[in-house]
């Protein structure tokens, strides 16, 4: 197997396919912000207004020129005359005169001529059209100032920011009902093998059902890129390199699960070399599943071909196909810990030794479980072709390549699939 | 502040409420299992056939009886005539007698009479229609069996489990093209105030923009329900009865943002009263920010009560709507870590001291660094009127009512948004 002689480590065979690719040239689009949640921006988003737009009340009470208040306290009240109340949701109608103050409600506006609010629980109605206050505020206090939140122009999400329910918000304080976001990049997925069928056929012997087309497309869908499903193809060249041209014409990336045996892998590198330019980067990683891993770019755009095995092709896509689609969405600029672990790691402990052959990088599928001392992790051990084996985990720990297993006891980050 | 003398601490609050709530009666649907990521199952899913289906091998190789493999050795090889090969994706023509072999590829059928595979590795074709067996196998090595990954009628996929990539692949692979899950729970979403107005809407001086229903139905759609809008509803008992009881008749919960001042949130609780038995069952939570809540049951219905400033809201909303939300799904039956925490918490170390007061619990925005030394935590300080404070965040931290404040170089955990 020729193609194994050099197997570069994930992170750097990452590296190599990630550097190799072309600035992200994903186009941008106009979407409704009802509808943006999970999107990327594509630009940054400016405030085209202050935030709040006028001066807020943040509690119920009156509002005062804060120097007549000065000294008040409940031995010695002050005295204001009441010139009303203020409405909410409109203009404030009253212009504070001094020695007076206006029945205010928490988000009214503050009248002209006032500077402070004063607590309803501080205050007391004691003769008709007069208000006893009996504790003295300082100006602005429980006032929210224009633009306190934001500014009249300031960028508040900067591009390249995933969307949450927060951003949406923000959006929609901002009056900006639609905000331009990176067009969801296409991800062509092909499956291969001449006994792989579609899950919609009964199966006969000797035929097993295409599994990886819908792992993929989930996956592709949870980190914000379009699966686009091309079939599964048969094992012939004609017929891959035919689906594979199409796709490279159709999307932005293409996913290919090279079949299993060396002659199908040896077939998708082929045909991955003929269709563009530099073509296949890395052939072989140097991690367990995955070592057949393909990483490819054609005319700038990323090709990947991944292992066959269910587990093997699920696993390596989270470590290959992922990166690329967050590279397509401008997501690799942000510093930001939410844009890209939409499922971060955790820690736990480990309840049993596992064994790793020291050279290579092993991710172990574990399930974990709460307890009083936090989490614990014990391995689901099964071979890669079992893709039940990944539905009873709850996450993955990677071994390094300078290690030769873990201990019980040992606390591991578990990532969270 | 009548409403306010006896504050529930938050756990003992939802605990009440979902004590008070009838077992889910969601009623199950069923989806194509294409679209069916991130959804829940409800009943458990049994393996209608095994996996594998047929005896398959995981190498390229050589199919073999092991037995006429014993004492094969690189200096003392054993020799067996070629069978022919088994091709893939149909049933093995081959009945493997004695001392005969078939050429075969990962993922192929074992013919009949065979119980192992030598991987090409170590065979070596000398003569034609003679292989060289250069290693002794094992009876079943390199051989995936019949039901090895889940055996016919076996629970794959307990009940209530939410659907990830893993999940939607393994019902593939068993041919199960559909599955029968929780319909989307519907949460009717209100908002109150005769201040707000749409987003649509040109903003005049003292209106401001609707937040909570974009960003509670954003939250809602991520944990997995379907949100319902009824729009804005001004501060009138009448208004408010008759839109509260509409979505209390279309929807399985309701969330009602209910204004900021205390008469619009007494209005809430007395139209929450009038409208089904018991009514409110908390007024007023022992948490910052968020001590207004009001959690009610009407006629089996949860009805929540959230403060009208934004970050409140939705910081409350993921406290109290979650949970209800995950409890129609019966997610509170799994054990499992990700079926209720997409965004686990994860640790990090605090840049400041924070205050807080002590007897209550305080949830305080954070923004993540990403170091060498790991995740540092920096509160993101603003009044909960200010929805950026929380685009400015990367999660949130809880500090207990037995603490004070929290320390420069503590570790605290942060519940990433």
């Amino acid at each position: 197997m020729p193609e194994f002689l050099n197997l570069l480590p994930p992170a750097e065979a990452l590296q190599r396919l990630l550097l190799s690719l072309p600035a992200a040239s994903s186009i941008p689009e106009i979407v409704a912000t009802n509808y943006a949640l999970g999107r990327v921006t594509a630009v940054p988003v400016h405030a085209p207004h202050p935030l709040p737009s006028f001066p807020r009340s943040t509690v119920d009470g009156y509002a005062v020129r804060a120097a007549d208040t000065y000294g008040a306290s409940e031995s010695l009240p002050g005295y204001l005359l009441l010139a009303g109340e203020v409405s909410m949701g409109t203009v404030a109608k009253i212009n504070l005169a001094p020695s007076h103050c206006a029945l205010i409600h928490t988000g009214g506006m503050l009248p002209e001529g006032a500077d402070a609010v004063v607590m309803v629980e501080y205050t007391q109605a004691s003769r008709t059209g007069e208000i006893e206050i009996l504790r003295t505020v300082a100006r602005g206090e429980n006032i929210l100032q224009v633009g306190e939140d934001v500014g009249m122009g300031e960028e508040v999400i900067p591009e390249g920011t995933r969307l949450r329910p927060a951003e949406v918000g923000g959006l929609m304080a901002l009056g900006l009902t639609q905000v331009v976001v990176m067009q969801k990049p296409r991800v062509g997925i092909i499956s291969t093998g001449d006994e792989i069928i579609s899950p919609e056929k009964e199966l006969q012997p000797g035929q097993v059902s295409d599994v990886n087309t819908y792992t993929l497309s989930a996956l592709v869908q949870e980190c914000g890129g379009q699966p686009v499903g091309y079939g599964i193809c048969p094992d012939r060249v004609d017929a891959l390199e035919s689906v594979v041209a199409q796709a490279l014409a159709e999307c932005d990336t293409v996913v290919i699960t090279a079949g299993s045996s060396a002659s199908t892998r040896d077939l998708a590198a082929q045909v991955i070399n003929s269709l563009g330019q530099p073509g296949v980067l890395v052939h072989g990683v140097n991690i367990r599943p995955g070592k057949p891993t393909i990483l490819a770019v054609c005319d700038g755009k990323a090709v990947i071909g991944l292992p066959g095995n269910p587990v093997s092709a699920l696993v390596i896509a989270s470590l290959f196909v992922v990166p690329v689609v967050e590279s397509l969405l401008r997501l690799h600029s942000s510093a930001r810990l939410h844009q890209k672990q939409l499922r971060p790691s955790i820690p736990a402990r480990l309840t049993v030794n596992i064994p790793s052959q020291a050279g290579r990088e092993d991710w172990v599928p574990v399930r974990l479980t709460n307890t009083i001392a936090g989490y614990e992790a014990e391995p689901v051990f099964g071979k890669s072709n079992l893709i039940f084996t990944l539905v009873r985990a709850d996450g993955l720990i990677c071994i390094p390549p300078d290690v030769t297993g873990l201990s019980t006891g040992e606390v591991v980050d578990v990532n969270i699939m």
